[in-house]
């Protein structure tokens, strides 16, 4: 079994990008708008300052409180998306509770949206316009080429349907003409689908929902979900006995996680590139 | 069997719509835009004629030659957009070879774009905002709640990833995370996944692609393909024998068609009663 280093190839996915940042010959930046506070949120955020510093890229958080109302944070969005020196904007998710996301989440004009969640970017997208690709959808297909893995003729299934890996993920398999089965909501079938799939692409957020004797032999698992568990990242696979089932598997944290940040960044670098 | 009637259908929509637009006390026109002379397109377009007289909205047609460039065809369709008695303006699909489809669709505005076709108003439905719903999804919604058929729990096969049906079914069924498979080119398991489907919904334009011995008794089958042959439009089913296993078949011509059409001019209303 090959076991994915997402470190090691955002690694890679760094060295590209350091040269691009360099040509582009003015100072990027990405902001970060983050409510409350949340120690997964805050480690995610740490990363992203992190591969921003590899490549010279700068980064800035702006912290609204949790008591905030939509308006409120719908006018910190737009405040903060006029900065000329905001290359790219995101939101970190989740919002709390009260926070109305998918209105939110288009006060990023599509020129700033690395995240792609704005309706703009996802249609712009969906349709095969544009420079980016949702994060999640650009770490996927890198993994997938790193593994010479082709989705065509694969049985594919996807857990969850999420905004950040079920939506994407299921947009990009249509696009591509694949041929896929999304599971959405729990469905007592699910472990008869996952024994027969290829390729599992997994974003539910449910520590353990996936297990080794529930795959077939050879299968490409990738696991996308994230869940804190005992104070610690995890995400939907239990990884006991993985190594003599799957072909390749990306573990959490450090498979999935790491790149995605790096393709923020390869959008952001992207998104500068068409404004020359 | 219960064999579905489009055309009742249709009606019924109508005369909910009629008193919208009577209410809106101002006139409402869809405009057409058509490249070429095609005897479909044509038909299709005297059908919506045909809807838009007996709900009280007009229509007119705008008719762009076959040899035009994608420029031109885009200055057409931004002199056509800018017209003020154009409520909602769509262009008939397909379009010739040459022409640009993805960039052509996008010079619709989001507030005029009544077949949700542009990525503006895609990622608005796809994110869950917006009053419209693309035509297709509209007329399987209409479908399955008049059968009394929920898609939660169900087995959903989707054939063809096309921009009129597959894609948008699609981003229908990520929307309500529900279990779907989406089979976007030809694979040699298409008959095993058929078999085992309680919801069967096609847009590949392939006369005789699905045969009832393809399928699982009561099984409800919606037909959204369309092709010429022989000089006749029909669907993806081939219809003999179709009554004998399926609790439901829509038609094609007569099933999901007419409907689409009503769906088409239910959009052009909320976005007229939008302005308001």
């Amino acid at each position: 079994m090959m076991r994915f280093d997402g470190n090691a190839a955002a690694h890679e996915v760094a060295e590209g990008l350091k040269k691009r940042v360099a040509n582009i010959k003015r100072p990027l930046r990405l902001a970060m708008i983050s409510v409350g506070e949340n120690s997964v949120t805050r480690s995610f955020m740490k990363k992203k300052e992190e591969f921003g510093l590899v490549i010279g890229v700068g980064t800035r958080i702006y912290s609204v409180p949790e008591s905030a109302s939509t308006t409120a944070m719908r006018k910190k969005i737009a405040e903060v998306v006029h900065i000329k020196q905001n290359t790219a904007v995101i939101i970190q998710l989740p919002l709390p509770a009260h926070m109305q996301p998918d209105y939110l989440v288009n006060a990023v004009p599509a020129a700033k949206d690395a995240d792609v969640l704005s309706s703009r970017a996802i249609g712009d997208y969906t349709m095969g316009r544009g420079v980016i690709v949702p994060p999640v959808v650009g770490a996927i297909e890198y993994i997938l080429a790193k593994a010479e893995c082709d989705i065509s003729g694969k049985n594919i299934v996807v857990l969850g349907a999420g905004r950040l890996v079920g939506r994407p993920v299921s947009l990009w398999l249509t696009k591509n003409q694949a041929v896929y089965t999304l599971i959405g909501k729990e469905t007592p079938d699910m472990e008869e689908r996952l024994k027969s799939a290829d390729l599992v692409i997994s974003g539910v957020g449910k520590p353990g929902l996936i297990t080794a004797k529930m795959l077939k032999k050879g299968a490409v698992v990738i696991d996308a979900g994230t869940a804190e568990s005992h104070g610690k990242v995890v995400g939907d696979v239990d990884p006991i006995g993985i190594e003599n089932v799957a072909s390749l598997y990306t573990p959490v944290p450090g498979g999935v996680g790491p790149l995605t940040v790096a393709m923020v960044f390869r959008n952001l670098v992207a998104l500068a590139e068409q404004k020359k």
